[in-house]
Parts: C-alpha cells; structure tokens; sequence
C-alpha cells in the first residue's frame, strides 16, 4: 500500500505498519490498480482525481484498466463527470461516499454507498469488505452521493429534534436520565438519542462528525435538491443552524453542539 | 370496572369482557379508588376532570383518599391546575401520558410519563405496570407532560427528516429497498427509520398516530416552550407542515403523511 496526505504526520502510522510513502497523489497512482480518495471539499476532489492537465491526478498518472474508489462526500454531478472523464482514459471511477465516522472506519465497519461501474464494484467489492460491514451499490455514478445526502438529512432532522427535546427538558427542569428512560423505547429512538444525549448532558461536544463537515454536507444535499426542484425546509433549517455555530466559531465541535445554537435563540415576541 | 365513552359502541369489546357501563364520569367516579381519563384535549381534560361545578366532574364525584390518572396528552399547566384542586379536596391527580400508540396500548407496552404526588404514584403504580413496560416518575405534576413534550419534540424532527430524505430519494431515483439497506445500520437509524419508511414507500398512510393529534401536541409543545423563553424552530416547522397536512383535508391520515406535505413544496426560486 502507497499513501500520501496533506499532512504527512498523520500517515505515520500506516507508516509504521508498512505502508509506502509517497510525495504526491500522482505518485501514489502510478503503477496502482486501485487508488482510494478520501479528501474534503469536492474542490478537493476535483484538484486530487482530475488534476490541472499537467499529471498532478490521480486520473492522469494511472493505465488503462485501473479503478479510482472516492470515499468523500461530494456532489453527485462531480461523480458523473470524473466517472465519464475516467471512461475515456480506461479508468473506471466510483463515489463511496462513507457513514458511520471515525469509530467506524477503525473498525472496518463503515456503510459505503457506491455509485458507478457494476463491473468495477464487484472488482473493488474484495477491498471494500476490508472496510465496511454495510456496501451497497446504488446504481450508476452520482449514486453513491445521492445515496450519501439521503443519509445526511435524516441526520439532520433527528439532530434537529434531539438538540431541541434536550434544550426543553432542561429548561423544564426534569432529570435527564428519567427523561432518557422515558423516551429512548419507543417512536422517539434514534441512534442519535443514544449515542449523541449522553454526550450532550456530560457537556462533551467533542467530534464525532465536526460541524464544519456537516456544513459542507448540508450545502450539497441543498444544492442537488433545488437542481432536482425540491424543498426541504428542514435541510435549510439545520443549514441555518450549524452555519450559526460556525459563525461562533463553533464549526470544530460535533455536531451534537447544535444545543449550543437552539440555547441561543430567544422567541420572536 | 367501569367505564364511559362518548361513542357508547367503542366500549363493547370492554362490556364484553365485564367492563360495567356507566352513562357519565360522574357515574363511573362514584365509590371509585382509582379513575383513569384518556380524552382528546386540554379543554376535555378540564371538563371531564374539573366538570362545570354541578357534579359532571370526576373530581367533584370522587371520595377523598381516590387518585385520577389523566393519560391524556394535554398542557403542564393544567396538569398543575387539576393538581392543586384535587389536593383541596383530598384526591390526587397525576398527569400520566403515554407514548406507544395503539400497539403499545393494546400489548400493555406503552411507556407512561408521570407527574404528581409520590405517594399517589406508588399507589397507583400496580395498576400502571399492568398498562405499560416503561413507567418513569418524572416529579411533581405537570412533569409528565413535560417529558411527553420532550418525546413528542423528537419524534418532530425526526419525521421531518425521515420524510425529506425519502422524498429526495424518490426524486434522484434511487431503489428504495438498496437506500434503506445504506441507512438503517448507522448514524441516520431510527425507530421511525424502522417502523414508518416502509409504509411510506407502500403508500400506506393510515394511522398508526393521527395528524391532528400531533397537531395538538405540537401546539401544546409550542405554547410551553414558548412559556419558558425558548424559540424551537423544528417543532415551529413540523406544526407548520402538519398543519398543511390539516388544511389539505389529511389530518386523520398518520404522521408519516408529512411526505405529501414535503412534495407539494416547491423551491423559492
């Protein structure tokens, strides 16, 4: 395994475990059969996979017949485009976009969303079942990330609700561990409520999944949604919300500190 | 046991069984230990309890030493009203919503919220354990309520996102079934998720939870959030969409039906 980073420091443990080190995106591909993209912007993508024409990407430097596996979360319409630039060079590219987080990924146990190829999938299904317990092909390029922004905004009304409900229980003065009691067993359950509530009363708002990322995410679920002429005014709600904690320097903590930004409202009269 | 309803048919299957009818809540309240209430608002509540001072009431008809256990969903600050009066002439009345819908009632599964006297609690509390599987004493009266609004909070968010997210699924064209499958394992997991997604996706809209009843809560939740100085912006936005749902003639479908609010919206510009 060949790796490269921003940030070589963060390599140093695969390092230590044997993997090879190399300078750039491009010297990672050359010569590889499969190469794994996880970046953070779909800017980022667009400047690792496609690069600027001058053999920086990772599309440029790799043969005929190889396979590009993108884990970030992106937009469905870069998928499409750097998969049909990868047809014409022979490369088959394919969005994984991932859910689960950090805990996840150590674990190998990530749901990975795949859009493109099906030829290329099941080429690339052996690697993925070394990362994640959940993989499914959700059709052609684009999927995967559509796939993805289903995810993220279920995630984002639960957050929603659960960031509320906790706010009120508090300022009515009851205790958190009856209300937890109370309403983890029936229609209120969510992950979220289990995992997240317990955090959020010890006041631990580290990440989990950063706020800024779910920003990022959040802007594409909105973006794909008007192209595709919907409304979904909770998105823009929780939108609203999160670029609030950003804007208060908030963007570093989990997104469960979206507590923070329903604390901070006060009624309009 | 005796009981009264205002539709006299829906008690039959009770009758049956050995229930005892009674024409009023006065008559059922006569020489009663306990009385328990289940009607639809906060203004039932006030007159089935409280009566009109000529002996309608529960209140009015029962011994002191007897205890009323309202079930129904309705405002902390009735619940504390109906408390003090019953204190006055020596009967308790404890708030005790539930969550668990018609399943949980009909399986003695239903999670019970209460608030009231502790002692009253732990008389009545034989009698609960054969109603439900969770029974949390959350304090003083009007907690139960409280802790219902807590519940109903996050069952607000949590349908405004499940319900966006299946509808962006439908429109980028994913199968439902492989969506599902990516999303259930993880972050985005629900009890909702799990119970309500597949009916959506068969067009089943039945109740389960009426939405006029959710409308109810959620303007309790409002009006008591309001109360205490907090602005809830998802609850706000869920009661904006179920009450479309209301104004398109689709208030007594469930819950889950805010799909067909979320598809009639369409984008500003």
């Amino acid at each position: 395994m060949v790796v490269t980073t921003r940030t070589a420091e963060r390599a140093r443990p695969l390092i230590e475990r044997g993997a090879r080190w190399a300078e750039s995106p491009a010297e990672v591909s050359a010569g590889a059969l499969v190469v794994g993209v996880m970046v953070g912007t779909p800017t980022d993508v667009q400047a690792v996979i496609a690069g600027d024409g001058t053999g920086t990407g990772v599309l440029e430097a790799l043969a005929p017949g190889a396979a590009i596996i993108d884990f970030t979360t992106s937009t469905p319409s870069l998928a499409a485009e750097l998969a049909t630039a990868g047809a014409e060079r022979g490369v088959s590219v394919l969005d994984a976009p991932v859910s689960g987080g950090d805990v996840g990924a150590r674990n190998a146990a990530l749901s990975i969303m795949i859009g493109g190829d099906t030829v290329a999938v099941d080429r690339c299904r052996p690697l993925l079942d070394r990362l994640g317990h959940t993989i499914v092909h959700h059709g052609p390029a684009g999927s995967g990330q559509h796939a993805k922004a289903v995810n993220q905004t279920l995630v984002a009304g639960t957050m929603i609700g659960l960031c509320e409900a906790l706010v009120y229980a508090h300022r009515a003065g009851l205790d958190p561990g009856s209300v937890l009691a109370s309403v983890s067993g029936g229609a209120a359950a969510s992950w979220s409520l289990t995992n997240l509530a317990p955090r959020i009363l010890s006041d631990d708002l580290a990440p989990g999944f950063a706020v800024r990322h779910f920003v990022k995410d959040l802007g594409i679920v909105l973006a794909e949604s008007s192209r595709m002429g919907l409304d979904l005014p909770g998105v823009q709600l929780a939108d609203e919300l999160y670029r609030d904690l950003v804007a208060h320097g908030e963007g570093e903590l989990g997104t469960h500190a979206l507590v923070r930004a329903i604390e901070r409202r006060v009624p309009h009269r």
